[in-house]
């Protein structure tokens, strides 16, 4: 097996469950990731996993309990329902096999401490939980802050989670459990501190949820050292999807999710940082432009500006510092453009 | 060989050049780029080239026209000096292979000419220019939004251009020639109109600017149907980098490079967006998160929360379900945590 | 008595307490109302008193009470200390002279009530309570925004509070008594609803609180319809004033104290609006310079641009006809200033 | 005559020509501006002179030239059309009263010529022209950042200046002499410097801009050190009034007119300040709380939260209290309001 970039060979990865989040996660080994390849799917419905395994070209698997023990996957995705991880994470726990298991890593804390004490007694990690807030930028850099003091101990965190509506069948406890328990972690990654106690308030439910569901919800957690963080879970705002946390500090507050990277206020005013170079600033953009060429050059075409518009700019340029050096207006002249 | 996505081979790439940024695209293809393989660097610097081949884990390729023609070679990024591009450009025109050639193209319209001539006689589109910016989100919605006449036609675009300091040797000429580029480039992608003339203005130079540069500048374009643009380009403020430009049409305008996204405004009102759901606004997390897993599983190990995160993200939810339910505070204990 | 806007005289005030918030009434009356003349103030510190008389140019009464009771006086500012508030009112309301009355209105319910009472049974209304923030620019819009059920029915209000450090002798009651009673009054005005429960929780305090004091808290009020109101109360932040409202409501979301005006978010995304014409967008700059040129005038001279500003704006704008007839530039030569 | 705050009478005050600028300024000097006193209005205009002067209960003075000589008129607001100016104003300097004059002085460099000449024979300034954006908070603030030099010297100022419509009759000289005149007034007021050259540039005209009028322009200014200064004036945008102005500098950059107050980019990052207390914060709301109080009560009553109000919050507050005591959550019975 060759690698573009070492002698190791690929990781050969297995996504089970390829519902929404599964075959998003199947897409994004197959084609964002370096260094994994796509090997195999599996889902309980053996129709679906057929049709997600021949877009990508990978394996199916009708049985996830096989996919785990298959010896051509090395590593496994777990994507499928809460209540089937336990049965799953202590099966790739017993098979030695590294897993990233989307949350929640079981539907109890019972079974969840299960596997934190298969894990123990295995005596090392092969088990993430797919909290992916922590890979955030804005989230990194605030508990970069919180860990530099720069601003003191933190006192509260402000949250606000909303989403535009819910599926069918969301429950009163989902808000809590699917929804609250991002903020229940990054609380945790943020601060450093496991979460005591907790409260939960509510006002009148919106209109706009459905019979039965109360949402919105105010959700207060306790930290160890006595920080108060607030929660607003609104899941049926009919608008979009917010993610907002302040963290008010004893020398200042810093604010993400605004949209304009991390805000933070101090006795010298509120503001942010300006990008250092172009690379912070269009790093993005050179990676879409590369993998975009090579999946044009691969079907045997282009896929951005050509030799035409090389020359375009070099005409302008060139007359340009023919401005520059005259101070007069400079016309540019093409010349008819090759069909 | 192997790939991930498909059953095509993956693409193979030598880098010419490996100066900064040639150094940079080596990194890209090695370990972000999906579906193509770094196989060789070539650089007139020999020493250069096999350290930055050593790094990479390809072959180093000491004459660069050698590597255009090596037929273990599919594809070439050209990040050599302006100079040497047009010689580059027309051996891999001849060998029929793919280019993605660095800006500038060339370093005069005649031989940019040159190119653009032999490519069109080839009949098919070979090389493609690194004006990375026609693939930032930002210019990408600004575009749309022009195509889409929806704030009617075009009079003003306003960019201002900023970086900190430049290098040694950087001239006058370069302001235009090296930085405005990427305006007169990005003025022809949004507007899809060619530029027909060119003014240059200068204030007095800053005092922080090498003894000589005329820095900063003031470029005004004309595009083919009289649209107005002007260019602050200034590029020693000392600060950081900066890029900005505002859209002035007919019923409304919309402003890029503020850090929020675009911001339009319109007998409506200002303002901007709200992503529709998590895929959007956390997709680079999710992204970041798996890639980072991958690597660390390859190395035997995980990078992000574990299976004690997880427990403990189960045991507040599960209490919180409990205060939910009881409208009391509730406490949370974890116990031991498994050494 | 002349006044300058109608045939009925000034409005004759005394201000009843001269402290800090005292003098500023007093200095307000003074130099910004209109159709109001302050005649006297009055303070138990009797040399504070006189000192401020003759700094306005008016009468020093020693005895509010006997300032209440004065024939010359038709109406009152009250802002002395909260506990000497309802013998102050209550004889204001026998004499029939109107009040404005910093807040709080009295320091406990019982009283507030008596003053109620009394008022009732004269049956008309003569005492106005400082509750400022009702005259609030971005504070009137939102209850406009909230009136109008634009946005759906209200859930919850997310306030801040913060001051930068407390003066001595501030305790714990305090930030709800002194501070937290402005958001109690705002959240009435804005929801035009009594509040019907209240909770007070807190963080561990911040080391910047003198000893003893509970400093932040966070204070949830509940509304009759079921409106949750959270309050941060931050009073010794050490960095400036922020006072910040969110609305959060079934179909939309509003901020105010932002700095930006009112920004909502609804399915049309996030904004503001925009100054329809220059009076509302520079209506202060005219009262502001109108003001300065009367008071300069009354001095003798000007206090602004003068005959020499409109000569060069004059040059400079023929100089642009003559710029924009040629499309050349054109210079401005204006001769020697006169001494 | 009584004033309210000082021995002297107020500034008795007539304006000449009451179209809707003089209208207005009749409005300010009668129920806005303290220490003066509207006494006569005046135009050609027979008819509407006496309308306004009905309005205002002020004396109609059909001849502004006798308004100018009236023994009872102590100063001169002129906002009569430009073209008359230069004649009220020699009269006003003969009878040797000061004359507030709205933008243009005059409507020719000449004729403002002969009223800097005759000014400077009477030897002391009567004459203040009405360019009000000197008394805006952020140009004010904006000017003492470049007077400080902290961001070095400036390089350029860049300006926008929109309309959402224009009136009939409105010409293309007109952009510059109407509109362009406020900043080329304000670039003389912030930098402290004659403008000594001027360019006009113009892309196509929008569709929205009335046949024969080149709407939008582009100006560009430069001032005696080489400040370089662009203008962007579109007056039918069909949107609403923008006024912004970006200053570019040596070390860092500031703008005004985002709705944030200034925002200013230095090697510390981007932002602006908080305000230091609630007096900063909510002057304006203590101004129009206490104006809006001095009116209702000369017509007998009061205009905000009454003795109810002060009672609901003593309530509200008292049970805080408790609550912050207890850790419960208190209930508030606030008993029947008195009808």
């Amino acid at each position: 097996m060759s690698t573009s970039s070492s002698a190791a060979p690929a990781l050969r990865v297995a996504v089970l469950g390829v519902g929404m989040m599964g075959q998003d996660h199947a897409r994004r080994l197959a084609s964002v990731i370096n260094r994994a390849e796509l090997v195999a799917v599996s889902d309980v419905d053996a129709a679906r996993t057929d049709a997600v395994a021949a877009e990508f070209g990978v394996r199916a698997i009708h049985d996830p309990m096989a996919a785990v023990a298959d010896p051509e996957v090395d590593a496994l995705v777990i994507a499928t329902p809460g209540f089937t991880h336990e049965e799953l994470v202590l099966a790739a726990l017993a098979a030695g096999k590294p897993v990233l298991c989307e949350k929640p890593l079981t539907t109890s804390p019972e079974s969840s401490r299960r596997i934190v004490e298969a894990e123990a007694a295995l005596g090392r990690q092969l088990v993430q939980v797919g909290f992916m807030r922590r890979f955030d930028a804005e989230y990194v850099q605030l508990r970069g802050l919180i860990a530099s003091a720069e601003l003191g101990r933190p006192l509260f965190l402000h949250c606000v989670h909303r989403n535009a509506s819910t599926p069918p069948n969301f429950n009163s406890a989902m808000l809590v459990l699917d929804s609250v328990v991002h903020e229940v972690d990054i609380v945790r990654y943020l601060t450093g501190e496991e979460i005591v106690a907790v409260r939960v308030l509510a006002p009148r439910s919106t209109s706009a949820a459905p019979e039965g569901l109360l949402d919105p919800q105010f959700v207060i957690l306790e930290t160890e050292s006595g920080i108060l963080v607030d929660v607003e879970i609104f899941v049926n705002t009919t608008i979009g999807y917010e993610v907002r946390t302040e963290l008010v500090a004893e020398r200042g507050t810093a604010r993400t999710g605004l949209g304009v990277g991390m805000v933070t206020q101090t006795t010298a005013g509120w503001g942010g940082r300006i990008p250092a170079d172009f690379k912070e600033r269009f790093e993005s953009a050179y990676d879409v432009q590369v993998q975009r060429w090579v999946d044009a050059v691969r079907a045997g075409t282009i896929d951005g500006p050509g030799v035409w518009d090389g020359y375009a700019a070099a005409a302008v340029c060139a007359a340009g510092v023919r401005a520059q050096q005259t101070g007069e207006r400079v016309e540019i002249a093409l010349g008819a453009r090759p069909a």
